[in-house]
């Protein structure tokens, strides 16, 4: 039974953290609103009888199940394809590292939005400016020194942020990497990770995940994502 | 063995949707940083030693686990205490409920706090104001709107979010309204949301819940938490 996913069909956004880890885990998906448009997407947001009804985009619909949450739908996935341990200290040790990228992903957005999600950027340049030199300055590296560490007391080596092999959280860092590396090019030449940019590469260079990124469905970075380049914001 | 919640000693902050489940629960806890100060906190934080390392608090010990992210460790005690259902379906929808709680909450601490969290509010003060405003428009009339229809079309009745007995979720919308109530009141006042303040006032009650906000472990709301209650961001 493939999977249906639902999210915007021109950005990477949240949904890319979903499309990474379906794409590692060779899963059967749809992309909906690429395939078909927004219209069953907005449909299913409007209706009336649906009980676990998503408050905005990305869901996943998995037969019966319907499920909305970026970190919610990765440790659903997680569990279904090998993409997290089964036991339960990893299991809970990757959602953790997970929710805190999701974090790191919400920092990042609120920095070309941080009055307002419904004003255009081009409304609050001047306060976007104020935050994001105090991102940059002050929230990327706490983050990435985090993940460096984390990475350096794995007991099972440096290779992956959970145990000997790949997990959602390792797919979700990769991406937030690459996002932030797209946004903010000078202040990520300047910082200092090289475990997490090991990481990076090493996910860039697995087999399904380099077919997916040279492929026609890895949606380019664009200035309506989460992750957006303004060059006055990475000054 | 006893929980061992480590949050900020002064304030309900994120701590404060753990504490809940915890009394809810009637779970032995040691609230480390209220009962010891907070050196043996800031000592797990800058160990390094510990795999596990927390990003931020709060975090929880339990024996020789160390979990950190306020909704990995409420899905964590949710399995233990019969806090969320055992089967997938109502254990996930839990889930995905706590976390549109925690965006609601992070949100509202982004009213005060627009550019840095490492500013005071005195110095974002105007940004505030402009954040502030759309959130009480538009973001709380959203949520709030969003949980009534969960409470609507929950097919068990409208007494709590998920089926028919109480869960962790019921328990930090509770505290969620709570705070909102307090930070905002006149815009609150203005809020219809029937179904919301049911169960903020059936959560309010629980002989456990009521049993606790009258005693000192209730931390007043106060302007350094998450919910701060500035009239000129009530305006």
């Amino acid at each position: 039974m493939a999977y249906e996913l639902f999210y915007w069909p021109t950005i990477q956004g949240r949904g890319e953290f979903v499309r990474l880890a379906l794409e590692e885990a060779g899963a059967a998906y749809v992309d909906v609103a690429r395939e078909r448009g927004t219209d069953e997407m907005l449909s299913i947001l409007g209706d009336a009888g649906e009980p676990h009804i998503p408050f905005a985009p990305p869901f996943l619909r998995h037969g019966k199940r319907l499920m909305g949450q970026t970190v919610l739908i990765l440790q659903y996935l997680g569990d279904r394809h090998a993409l997290a341990p089964k036991a339960e200290a990893g299991r809970l040790w990757t959602h953790q590292l997970q929710l805190t990228i999701a974090d790191l992903v919400s920092e990042a957005h609120e920095t070309h939005h941080p009055i307002s999600a419904e004003l255009y950027y081009e409304d609050q340049k001047r306060e976007a400016a104020l935050r994001a030199k105090h991102f940059r300055e002050s929230r990327i590296p706490k983050f990435l020194d985090w993940f460096e560490e984390v990475l350096a007391r794995n007991p099972r080596g440096r290779s992956y942020l959970v145990g000997g092999r790949i997990t959602y959280a390792d797919l979700s860092l990769f991406q937030a990497v690459e996002g932030l590396t797209y946004a903010f090019p000078l202040a990520m030449k300047r910082m200092r990770a090289p475990r997490v940019r090991e990481l990076q590469q090493a996910v860039a260079r697995r087999p399904r995940i380099s077919a997916y990124l040279a492929s026609e469905r890895r949606i380019p970075f664009n200035v309506e994502g989460i992750f957006r380049h303004y060059p006055e914001l990475d000054a």
